[in-house]
């Protein structure tokens, strides 16, 4: 009974922090962008997270635990189950900690891969048609996915599982191959190319970026130190050191191979190395010793630079860098969990790349067609004169910042 | 001993949460409201959340529990116990978690009710007088309020008895029903009202706004899942996943009834679905079933919209929907208590009934002979020039944003 | 096993806090500035986090806690221990929580002197000297000076050894004494003195640093609750309660000293005075009745507004008052604990001395060391256009608002 009781604290606790996460999001969002769309990516957070949530309890915890299935596809029905049989509350399905904490816990990362899309279509998509996006992602594509490994399906029936501890493949590359396929689809924002070059479109507020980032952070102690799934004291607080030294690591190398590549000191290199180290380490936090998540870590981090100059590369317009963190250093996270730490081996190296490739193929698969059937059928961008003026006045008729004025100086 | 420890772990992280909406509420307000009035937002809310735990300290504590009393009106002393009883620390009054605990809980409560009120009373009311009524209000109104139901006082002996888990009544509607007063007493903004039409006066920091919300929801965690006074594994979840829930279902169903009403996509009112759900759930958290919370939150949600367009149209200038948000969904949440979730039914309707009506008739009175007697004596509004100048110059002689510049573009 | 595990959980929780400090820095100092060196204290503050949490790995977690040592230096060696020894999680080193746990509640600590730091020398030091000046002062001063007392050094071992309980002057002495002689080194900023009196020179954004230090105050439950060490109940939550009183006795105290002398209601001031108490009470808040606790708070908001006062006096520049907030209330705090609560006592008071002198020394005489070699090789100060003009277009190419605009009113 202590025992229940202090997992399901920190479990609560976790999911809190999950919780949190959405504003990290929704502040790195909107630092990034320019100020015309700050509402609109706003107001797409905070419909994800709630939309996320009743769609996660009407079918979504089902799809992705549905207990004993096919390993591909199962469903456990519409809904929770009550809390209260005959008369007093129900703790029957109760190892480690709660249902209702399992259940919400695990709501707050559904809600995640959407989120990741948000950031990368940011200021040109439709929000009626990202609005459905969601609801389909969110609601059937991403636990689906996780039913493979999380609800116990094939990949994690695999002769060596596939093991993806809190969800670089999950969680972000899921996000990720969605973020990919709908940039791709929706084309770059007007100004972002030129003559072949990308241009720099800076956003509008670094000090709510960085506060986004560290929110992030923070988040992240719930996001792997939850997956533990108790409060096992070992391994939640190793999970804790590795988590927050990969962070370390990548913030730092980012901004040492940006510097040295750019000749500055790059605030918003440092953010996303940050970010990619956190990713990278996601998939085997709980494996690794410090050693091997500084490094993992300060590779994510090296990762970040090139993976942004090589978006803009292939003029792919990714205004927050969700492709660089989320979908490249999940991938490179989940193959590191082949190479370094307690798992490492070749069996677990093609597990990964399986579990790589399946989500690809997957994730690739499901959110072409759904965006495609959108743009083919309802348009998924705004008209030019919208995207120019800005989403915030055209769909929802508000300014971020009505009341701003300036005094003399 | 384990488990008063735990207990006491979860209560002592409940408490920090419960801290931290103070900071939701100071953004929330700011956000709202024109950008010459932040500072005086801003050190109201300092100053609540400050001299509310003092007052706490010193009077409020043993008003709300004052032991054995009449059930109307007790106290049990000024100050706090020593902690130290013949050189060792006292635990001898700790039923699941410890004194400290306990009081440190209800002080973070308590300051609540104040803030409530600072977002409506915002924009004119002067500086003086507002903390005098904060010293009234938070250091002796509202903790006898409290005495009677969580201090075991009349409404908590009716035969059944009135409940309120975490204060949808004892907080919110206490801190609404003199923001309704107070609203009254001083009259809307300059500019509110032209030719008998409410127009809107758009706040200035929309994403603070946002930020604010999401943080109260993350406090909520703590002022609902804290209301249970134990880590009880099965309740303290169960209530997460309510409070979760409703506001969810809050958010998105005043979003789309505003939508269908003002056919845009309104960011504030998402937000203030958000909080109406949450509101709105918190008198009955721990005894809803995930659809009743999905119900309350959605009903609380579609009040919203027309709550707030109703305070609108009988001429009451609350600048951040506070009337709407704490008084109206606080008393609908207290009914839902007799209509949803496993205390429904009759008798239990009337109790509540009872509850709402007591304390509408104390805190409509006191508020009323405080804020008239300041009205009277000092004055509570401010000058026509100051309001139109902004009072961060007059009351505070500074600036929110002194520095602030643009880049030319 | 369940009090290790509830132990750790709470110490886990108290570290994510004490993490989170490092936003409540950046946004309060950020807020205190201009803006046009927002970037760069940005970059700073990141830097400083995840480059002390890997120095912390490398050397600083060693140096502090060498085990058995002389007293004055010692070094257990370089990196951290595996976590695996014979293919399983290691939890020999855990008396009270793990190992990990340690690390990172005391790496999160050690980065908070350099950020004390970075606020006083504020707009106006060369990044590259500071970034080294960081490395030096976290990775070797911070933990061999810690050593001396949390490590079981020679202030420990005095016959009424020196109390600090979770760092009034281990961490914002340390930092506070670094930070006048970084102050006194640098000079003070262009247009500070005019004809020898000290002018204001306001910073940009008051929401962001009110923001800041309600985190702070947030992060503070970490910072003391977590120094208990455990999760014992008694300890934690009478150390909540003393920190929270202190916190609030401070801002009221300082907001009302501030009013009486210059006429006004000064939001900065009320800040201050909170993190004045905080840091005041720091020193002995396990030790302290709550009476004692609003004593010490009160002090302390008199002091900052008298500090403040005195630090413009004498001509140094001091952009966000931390010399006032953690060097003069971090010395007033250690004294405190030898003349109230249960350690009062001539004895005690004559170690605080003691431990207050021996890091006066050692503090003022290595940043001195460091930063007058740094002044005299790279040189620590930017030129006068760029103090100008900005730190963040200088050293980082980027503005923090880059895409800010007004709407026509």
């Amino acid at each position: 009974m202590e025992l229940l009781t202090i997992n399901n604290v920190w479990m609560m606790i976790c999911t809190a922090l999950v919780f949190f996460m959405h504003l990290g999001f929704s502040l790195l969002e909107i630092g990034l962008t320019r100020q015309k769309n700050t509402i609109n990516i706003l107001f797409k957070n905070v419909f994800i997270i709630t939309i996320g949530l009743l769609l996660y309890c009407l079918v979504g915890f089902n799809l992705m635990y549905p207990g004993e299935f096919n390993g591909f596809l199962g469903f456990a029905g519409f809904g929770l189950s009550s809390p209260i049989v005959d008369g007093a509350l129900d703790l029957s399905y109760n190892e480690g900690y709660t249902y209702w904490t399992d259940f919400l816990f695990q709501g707050m990362f559904a809600a995640t891969a959407a989120t990741i899309v948000s950031g990368a279509v940011a200021e040109r998509i439709k929000i009626g048609p990202f609005m459905i996006f969601t609801v389909l992602y969110v609601g059937l594509v991403y636990p689906i996915a996780g039913s493979w490994k999380w609800g116990g399906g094939f990949l994690q029936t695999l002769e060596t599982p596939f093991y993806d501890f809190a969800g670089s493949t999950l969680v972000h590359s899921v996000g990720g191959w969605a973020a990919l396929v709908a940039v791709w689809l929706l084309g770059a924002r007007i100004g972002k190319f030129k003559d072949g070059k990308a241009q720099a479109i800076p956003g509008h507020n670094l000090p709510l970026a960085t506060a986004g980032v560290l929110i992030l952070w923070l988040g992240w102690f719930g996001f792997n130190g939850g997956s533990v799934l108790s409060a096992d004291p070992g391994l939640t607080s190793l999970t804790l050191v590795t988590t927050c030294l990969a962070a370390a690591a990548g913030g730092v190398v980012a901004m040492l191979v940006s510097g040295a590549m750019y000749k500055n000191l790059d605030l918003t290199m440092f953010l996303n190395g940050i970010l990619g180290g956190l990713v990278g380490i996601t998939a085997g936090a709980d494996q690794m010793s410090p050693t091997d998540a500084i490094l993992i870590g300060a590779i994510a981090g090296a990762i970040i630079v090139f993976a942004v100059a090589f978006v803009d590369k292939i003029k792919l317009d990714d205004p927050v860098g969700a492709i660089a963190v989320h979908l490249i250093c999940g991938v490179w996270g989940t193959l590191a969990v082949g190479i370094f730490g307690a798992l490492a081996g070749m069996d677990q190296f093609i597990s990964q790349l399986i579990g790589v490739v399946s989500y690809a193929v997957f994730c690739i698969g499901t959110s072409f067609v759904i965006l495609f059937a959108l743009k083919k059928t309802m348009g998924i961008r705004v008209s030019e004169i919208e995207e120019l003026e800005g989403l915030d006045g055209y769909e929802h008729g508000m300014d971020a910042y009505p009341d701003f004025r300036l005094n003399e100086h």
